[in-house]
C-alpha cells in the first residue's frame, strides 16, 4: 500500500496549525529529524531536536513556532506551539489504515444465538459465544475470545488473543491490545475463622489457631462494564465484581499489564500506567493519573483529580488534588523533605554523638 | 437460562445459617442492599450496609445476626455472624453452573497418544499434546494449549488462552484464568567469568573485565509440579525447574499477573496477591500471604505463616509467623517505628542544627 | 523417546571439563543429589549439595575439583571450577531436542503473500499474515500470531499464543515464550492544554484547569526491532515507537512479565527481570541488569553496565557502571548507610530529645 501524501498546507489545515515557507512541499510520512528522507515530515516540535534537522534530508519539518525554515535548510514550516499536542495530530494523520474488511473470516466461530453486526469484521480463530453482541464496524482480530452474553461497543478495535468474559460489557470506541483479559473471577477467597492477615492487622501478629488453614472461595457474580473510548493494554487483566460490577469509567486510559481487581470502579478519564495496579474494592475518581509500576491497596477511595507518583504504594483515603507518592504513598512535598532529610541523615547521626559527647564532657558532673 | 430461585429457608439451610421472619419468601439471585429487587436477597452482612437496604427493594437480606427485619423493610433475614465467610456461601448459592457438555469441539485438536477422558470437555481450537492426559470432568476452554506429556487432573477448569508446557503436572479441581503461562522455560543465564551482578555482590562496584559480554543460557530440564484445589490467575506466568520440579503446594491461590521464577517451591495453602513475584529458588512456607505487588529474592527462604505487607521487597530468610514490609523488609512493628522518626527526622535535624549553635554559644571557648 | 545416554567420559569431554575415577560409567540424565537414580549424573558443583550424594544413588556427579569421589560413594566425578556456568553446559547436554518437524501444520493460515521458509514449521492454528516474512528453520508454535509485513530470522523458536505485531522486526536465534505481545501500540496520550501530571511537575500541585478533560491519543507509527539472540520471557510486552522504531539490542534476555514502552532501546546483552519495566523514550546502555520488579521512569538514560537491584525505581541519568538501588535509586553504598541510619533514627530521636532537655536545664536562663 502506498503511505499517504500530502502537501505541506494540506498537513497544516488538517492539524489546524500555521505553515511558513513553500507550501506544495509534498510530504509522504514523518521521521525524527535526523532520519527524514526528502519526502518526509520532521518532527522537530522541541527545540532540542532542531539541530538534527541540519543532518537529515527533510525539506519540511514541525517545528516551535516562529522558527525560521531557511536557517535549518528547509523549505518549509509547520508550527506547533504545544510539541506533545501537536504529536497527536502529525500521528492520527500519518496513521495507516489497517481496518479489515467487514464479515467473519471463515473460520471464525460465531456460536449460535450471538448477534454480530455485518458492518464488523471477525479475525481467523476468534471465537463469539452465545448471546454475545458485536457492534457496528468493530474490529475483532485474530484469537480472540468473547465470551457468553458479552457486549461489544461499536467502533471498537480487538487486537489478538483479547479474552472477554462472559456478561462483560464493552463500550463503543474502546480499544483493547493483544492478551488484556476482561473478566476473569475475582481474588477472593475467606478463611472459615480469622486468618493470618486478619490476625496480624489486628494484633500485629499471627496468633495461635489463625493460621490460613482452609480458603473458601467467594465466587464472582459481579461482571465488568467498560465505558466508551476506553484503551486497554497488552496482558492488563480486570477482573469481575463479586455482587455488583467492576466498572471502567468513559474515557479511561490503561497501558500495558495493568491489574484491576474485583469491585474497582475507575472514574473517567483516569489514566493507569503500565505494570500499575488496583486492589480489590477500591474506588478511583475521575481524570487520576497512576504512575507505572504503582498501587492501590484493597478498599482505598482516591478522589478526583489525583496524581501518584511512579512506584508508590497508596492506601485509604486519598482526598482530590493530592500529589502523592512513595510507600505508604505520602504528599509530593513531604516525600521531598523525607529525602532530604534521609540524605543528610547519617552525618546528622555523627553530630548527634558528637554533641552527646560534648555536652557529657561539660556538664556538670553529679 | 433461568436464574436459581428458591426460598429463604431454603438458602439459610444450604449456608447453614439462622433465618427469621418468613421463611417462604423467595429470592431468585443477590444484589447489594440499594439495589436489590424485590426478589433478589440483599447482601447486608456488614452494619454499615445496613440503611441500604431501605433504599432497594429486596424483602430478604443476609445481615448481622440479631437485626430486626422490620426496621429495614424486610419480611426476612438470614444471620451471618461472620461477614466474608457468609459471602462465600452465598455467592457459591447463586452462582450459575456454566459447565460445557462433555466431549471435544469439532476444531479442537487432540493429538495421537494424548489421554482425554469422556467426561472431560476440551473447548474450541483447544490443542492437546501427544502424551498429555486430561483427567474426569476437566473443562478446557477455548484456545487452551496443553503440552506433549502434560497431566490435567480430574474436575479442573482451564479458562481461554492458558498454555501449559510439556511435562507440567497438575492436581485436581485446579481453577486457571485466561491466558496463564505454566511451564515456560526459566531465566537463567550465567557469563563464562564472574559477571557485573557478582562483582556488585562482592566487591560493591563493577570491576573492569566483569561486564556481561557473553550470556550462556542453562536450559530447564524440570517441569512444575501443581497440587489439589490451586487457583491461578489471568495472565500469571510459573516457570519450570532448572533439574528438578518447581512445585505449588496444594491449596494454594495466585492472584493475576503473579511471576514465580524456577525452582521455587511454595508451601500449601499460601496465598500470593496479584503482580507478586517469587524470583528462582526461592521457598516459601505453608499459608504464607504475599500481599499485592510484593516481591521475594531468589534464594530466599520464608517460613510458615508468614505475611507480607503488599508492596514489599523481601529477601533471606524469614522466620515463620513473621509479619514484614517495606523494602528490604523488615518486621511490621519496626516499620512503624521507621516511619513514625522518618516524618519527625526534617524537624528533628533543625532542632540538632539549633541545639548544636546554642551548645556551641555557651559551651567555654578554648 | 528415550533419554540421552553417555558416558562420564563423553559427558566431561563434551563440556571440556575434567573427569576422575571410572570414566565408563553411563549416564542417562541429570538430578539433583538426593533424588538421583543410579544413572543420572548428580549435580554436585556447590559443595553445600556434597552431602546430598550419599543420600542418592548417582554413581557419577559433577563436583568441585579435587573432590575425592570415593568420599561420596561415586565411581566417578566430573569437576566443575564455577559452578553456575557448568549448569548451563549439562543443562544443555542433557535438554530434550524438541523440534518439531518443517512444514505448517493444516490449520496454520498462512496468508497470501506471506514469506515462510520451507524449514520452519508452523503450529496449529498459527496464523501468518500477509507480507510476513519466516526465516529458516524458525519453529512457531500453536496459536502464534504474525502481524503484516513483520520478520522472524532463522533459527528462531517462539511458544505457543505470541503475538507480534505489524512490521516488528526480529532478529535471529531469539527465544519467544508464550503469550509475550511485540508491537503494541505505545501508551501516548496528551491534553490538549497542560495536564495535571505537568501541573505537578511544574508547580507540585494540580491547579485550575489543568485537570485532564480530554486525552488525545498519539499513535504509534514506529515498529520494534529487536536484534538477535534475544530471550523474551513468558507475558513480557515491547511497545511500538511513536516515530523511530523501539530498539531492543543482540543478547538481550528478557524475563516473564517485563513491560518495555514505546520508544524504548535497550543495548546489548542487557538482563531484564521479571516484572522490571522500562517507560517509555528511555534508553538502556550495554549489558545492564535490571533487578527483580524495578522500574525505570520515561525519558531516563542509564549508562552502560549498570546494576540496578530489584525492586528498584530508577529515574533520569545514571552513570556506567553504577549500582543503585532504592526510591528514587541512589549508589549501593548510599543506601546500605541511610538504611542502617534509618535503623538507628528512633533510639537517637529520643537522644536528641534527652539532650535538649538537659541543655535547657544547664542553660543560664534569660
Amino acid at each position: 500500500m502506498a503511505p499517504k501524501e500530502m502537501t505541506v498546507g494540506e498537513a497544516a489545515a488538517a492539524l489546524g496549525l500555521d505553515a511558513v515557507g513553500d507550501l506544495n512541499v509534498v510530504i509522504r510520512g514523518v521521521a525524527t529529524p535526523a532520519a527524514a528522507r526528502e519526502d518526509q515530515l520532521a518532527l522537530a516540535m522541541d527545540p532540542k531536536y532542531l539541530p538534527g534537522l541540519r543532518e537529515g534530508a527533510a525539506r519540511a519539518a514541525v517545528t516551535p513556532p516562529d522558527t525560521d525554515p531557511v536557517e535549518y535548510s528547509l523549505q518549509a514550516a509547520i508550527y506547533a506551539p504545544r510539541a506533545r499536542f501537536a504529536m497527536a495530530g502529525v500521528t492520527a494523520l500519518f496513521a495507516k489504515d489497517r481496518r479489515k474488511p467487514a464479515g467473519a473470516h471463515p473460520s471464525a466461530i460465531i456460536e449460535e444465538g450471538a448477534e454480530v453486526d455485518p458492518t464488523a469484521s471477525v479475525g481467523p480463530y476468534a471465537i463469539i459465544s452465545a448471546g454475545a453482541r458485536v457492534g457496528a464496524n468493530v474490529q475483532l482480530a485474530a484469537h480472540c475470545f468473547v465470551g457468553e452474553g458479552a457486549e461489544i461497543g461499536r467502533d471498537c478495535l480487538f487486537h489478538p488473543g483479547v479474552r472477554v468474559g462472559h456478561d462483560v460489557k464493552i463500550g463503543q470506541r474502546c480499544i483493547v491490545h493483544s492478551n488484556a483479559v476482561i473478566g476473569a473471577d475475582g481474588f477472593s477467597f475467606v478463611t472459615p475463622e480469622p486468618g493470618s492477615v486478619e490476625s496480624a492487622r489486628e494484633k500485629g501478629v499471627v496468633v495461635e489457631g489463625a493460621e490460613n488453614r482452609v480458603w473458601v472461595r467467594i465466587a464472582s457474580l459481579g461482571a465488568v462494564v467498560v465505558g466508551d473510548d476506553v484503551e486497554i493494554g497488552a496482558g492488563s487483566t480486570i477482573d469481575r465484581g463479586t455482587v455488583a460490577d467492576t466498572r471502567i469509567g468513559d474515557g479511561v486510559k490503561i497501558d500495558n499489564m495493568v491489574q484491576i481487581g474485583h469491585n474497582v470502579v475507575v472514574g473517567e478519564n483516569s489514566l493507569l500506567c503500565g505494570q500499575s495496579g488496583l486492589a480489590g474494592s477500591t474506588e478511583v475518581g475521575a481524570r487520576v493519573v497512576l504512575g507505572g509500576q504503582s498501587g492501590v491497596g484493597d478498599h482505598s477511595k482516591l478522589g478526583d483529580d489525583v496524581v501518584v507518583m511512579g512506584a508508590s504504594g497508596v492506601s485509604g483515603v486519598i482526598a482530590s488534588r493530592s500529589v502523592i507518592g512513595g510507600t505508604p504513598a505520602i504528599p509530593r512535598e513531604e516525600i521531598a523533605k523525607q529525602l532530604l532529610s534521609l540524605r543528610r541523615l547519617p552525618r546528622a547521626l555523627e553530630e548527634l554523638a558528637k554533641l552527646k559527647n560534648r555536652f557529657s564532657r561539660n556538664e556538670p558532673s553529679g
